[in-house]
């Protein structure tokens, strides 16, 4: 049955390459989570729009479900292929399709690495703002899937805001070419704006227009070691108000301890349980001295036990490893993750809340946070412990999860701050949407996708 | 019957205010548009979210058309009731709700005055930036619902960027909450944006969440007189790559002529086709040296003839009213309007096909126009000659948009950047969105109003 339909598949797309092997649906049948077994029927690695446009009507005649797919770095298993579905992979479309200079638009395929979008900016002199550790693996329709926010979301926000113009083969079948680079266009309903975050589950992103911009003045790139956790929004606050910055991420000391085992360099001796990594524009002596001035304050307030400032690229770079490696050094752990935000102003109240949650839920686990603490958007990372094994575990957290759910419900946050619900938080959607949002979700889902064929079960629990 | 609704209404919440004397049906069922005959069935103020949600429920059961009513400033026809509609009037629901110092938001309700919003930030030594001419009588609601642009797109963007959450009656009868004011918020489709630009069609914008920014640093103003067409965007790419732009605005001879008689002051001599206001950053001797060089470098190229650098805060507002003055200027003549936009990159092109066009279509009529070059959008607007009547000259109008809505979406252009479609430009949606992208916006439509109560013959040409 499903080797009748791959085959009608072919005959309608003899150029189409199409992936069987075991090693390849495993292989493209999941993402950066590890928690399903990949099981894909194959994988498609179309080259242009008619292609994608010509599987996405295959699947609606052959009730075909489809797992849109960029470079499966996701970590909320909105890529994964666990239930026979088909890989769409855009892989094979990595093409930058034009750079408009006077619009400052770079217009590329929706397969694109994140770092040749930005290789590709640089070329022009511009860059494309949005950063993340994931750069070299993940792909810009993945990004715009998903909202991608990551380390500079302080200065420039989320992708949603660089984002001028979408292609996208809806559910349906129809190709959408939504707002076409426009800076206005007040003329009913911004479907671009409605697509990204949607985690393929309105339509497949096969092309985008990318705002640029002018690349920051010179920068400089702190460590900075904090006492206790009150302190952290008392130097948030006070480097906010006096620099421009361009990044503020903090990590705890069990954070440093995993980074450093994985081989970075440890940049301020003794101990300490809050570090944060910050940049700031530092154009010429009046910011540097801003920035002295402002440390040298929040040393005398007691709100920072030490400091260091990067003298050259290369330490700046060592300083930005020990935020950016965290992950990285996790990963051989498999650690169990929440992704999770509340409004800047709601952090404090939050962090204690949720601190005493974890050390009371988790009384044996290893907890690991850090995260973008400007943007409201902390990462907890939970290691299994070694004679706990995975379902016992995953099921554990699982709990935690739904009461940490109910603490952000309280205090009016989101269960997903950049990852996205996916499979892995679908179950807790209802934390951060009302009832009846939902329901106009899955409305809307219902006009784009009438047959549910796109990315089914990721977002909401059952289709 | 219609008595009979409304006494029904009445029954249900005896505190709400209704007017049915004439002269309120008349004032408040037209907006700055004068087309059409106001007919509304009865006024509604409502002072509480749950009035507001009370007045949709019982739209929904007696089958009653609403129309969503702020400053009624709008130039598309969005807020008149022609047609025995409900006016849900948000003005006396215009309270400050909230400041937050830390995520520098303010929350409102919706109906307060765009003024009354900028007065209530600068209080907290913040801006809320969105920016234009109706700022006294606008409200922020209507902003939201158009999107609205104004004269700081080109440094802030347009309303959309400036929203961190709404509160909305959905045309269901449901209380949404959109976003809450997250920075991050990855959790499934971002209906917050949907609502930006819905024209009162979704959903009824009761409270919003506003972000807030710095006040930029001091500015300088600067007034030039141009040659020709084609210096403009010479011009424009010059000040742009050199100096901080916070506005860049172009206004023709025949612009100038109409505010000069409405009283405002000549600033330079002599017969020029075409001017430029435009406003940067002017913080210390370096930018306002290269202010000053970066005008000599345009007077030498011959892109501009003639200009003048404001010198007092006086000056500069009067070198400002030479540009905002120019709707108020021809109020008076109820010129038919366009206000589109193609991209920036797209404008010499287009420009010159579409004064040709004009030209040629328009022999006898004055036809004035201005408006935001570096957003690609443009204001036309087109005198009546004394010897034709309204109506053959609308017909005249009409005739040439629908030639106007071919060239631009050759040029992949919109038929409205900021004013919204209404009921004016409805017959020329399908030049901007393509049949495909239509019928998903009149499905999702279905999905927030399923009983098409809300704003009703708005945005599409039937319901």
């Amino acid at each position: 049955m499903s080797h009748d339909r791959l085959a009608d598949l072919s005959r309608r797309l003899p150029e189409l390459r199409l992936l069987t092997a075991p090693a390849d649906l495993e292989h493209y049948g999941r993402d950066w989570t590890r928690r399903w077994t990949p099981a894909p029927l194959a994988i498609a690695l179309p080259v242009s729009v008619e292609e994608v446009q010509a599987i996405v009507r295959w699947a609606n005649e052959q009730a075909v479900a489809i797992v849109p797919s960029g470079g499966r770095t996701g970590l909320s298993g909105g890529a994964v292929a666990a239930n026979g579905e088909l890989v769409l992979s855009l892989e094979r479309m990595q093409r930058v399709l034009g750079f408009d200079a006077v619009d400052r638009t770079l217009t590329v395929q929706a397969g694109m690495i994140l770092q040749h979008v930005h290789d590709a900016a640089r070329q022009h002199g511009l860059i494309y703002p949005v950063d993340f550790a994931a750069r070299g693996s993940c792909s810009i329709g993945g990004n715009i899937a998903t909202n991608a926010g990551g380390i500079r979301v302080i200065r420039y926000g989320n992708t949603r805001e660089w984002i001028a113009g979408l292609k996208v083969v809806a559910g349906n079948g129809e190709l959408l070419e939504l707002n076409r680079g426009l800076v206005k266009n007040s003329s009913g309903y911004d479907f671009r704006q409605l697509l990204v975050g949607s985690e393929g589950t309105l339509g497949i992103v096969v092309e985008a227009t990318l705002k640029l911009t002018d690349p920051p003045p010179p920068s400089q790139v702190m460590l900075l070691a904090l006492p206790d956790m009150d302190a952290l929004m008392q130097v948030f606050a006070l480097f906010r108000a006096r620099l421009e910055l361009q990044a503020f991420e903090f990590f705890t000391d069990h954070a440093l301890r995993h980074v450093l085992a994985h081989g970075a360099q440890r940049a301020i001796d003794g101990d300490h349980p809050y570090y944060v990594v910050t940049e700031f524009d530092a154009a010429d002596e009046r910011q540097q001295e801003a920035a002295l001035a402002v440390f040298e304050q929040a040393l005398e307030q007691g709100w920072v036990s030490d400091g260091v400032i990067a003298q050259s690229e290369a330490q700046a770079a060592a300083l930005w490893r020990l935020r950016e490696g965290i992950t990285e050094s996790l990963a051989p752990r498999r650690p169990y993750k929440n992704d999770i935000a509340v409004r800047v102003g709601a952090v404090p109240a939050f962090l204690h809340e949720m601190q005493a949650l974890l050390a009371r839920k988790y009384p044996r686990a290893e907890v690991i946070w850090f995260g973008h603490i400007g943007d409201g958007n902390l990462h907890i990372n939970v290691l299994r412990p070694d004679d706990l094994a995975e379902a016992a575990f995953i099921e554990q957290c699982e709990h935690v999860t739904h009461l940490l759910a109910d603490t952000l419900q309280r205090h009016g946050g989101s269960i997903s701050a950049e990852h996205g619900i996916g499979l892995v938080k679908r179950a807790y959607l209802d934390s951060t949407r009302d009832a009846a949002e939902i329901a106009l979700m899955r409305g809307v889902r219902k006009v784009f996708d009438p047959r549910g064929i796109l990315n089914p079960g990721k977002l909401f629990a059952d289709d």
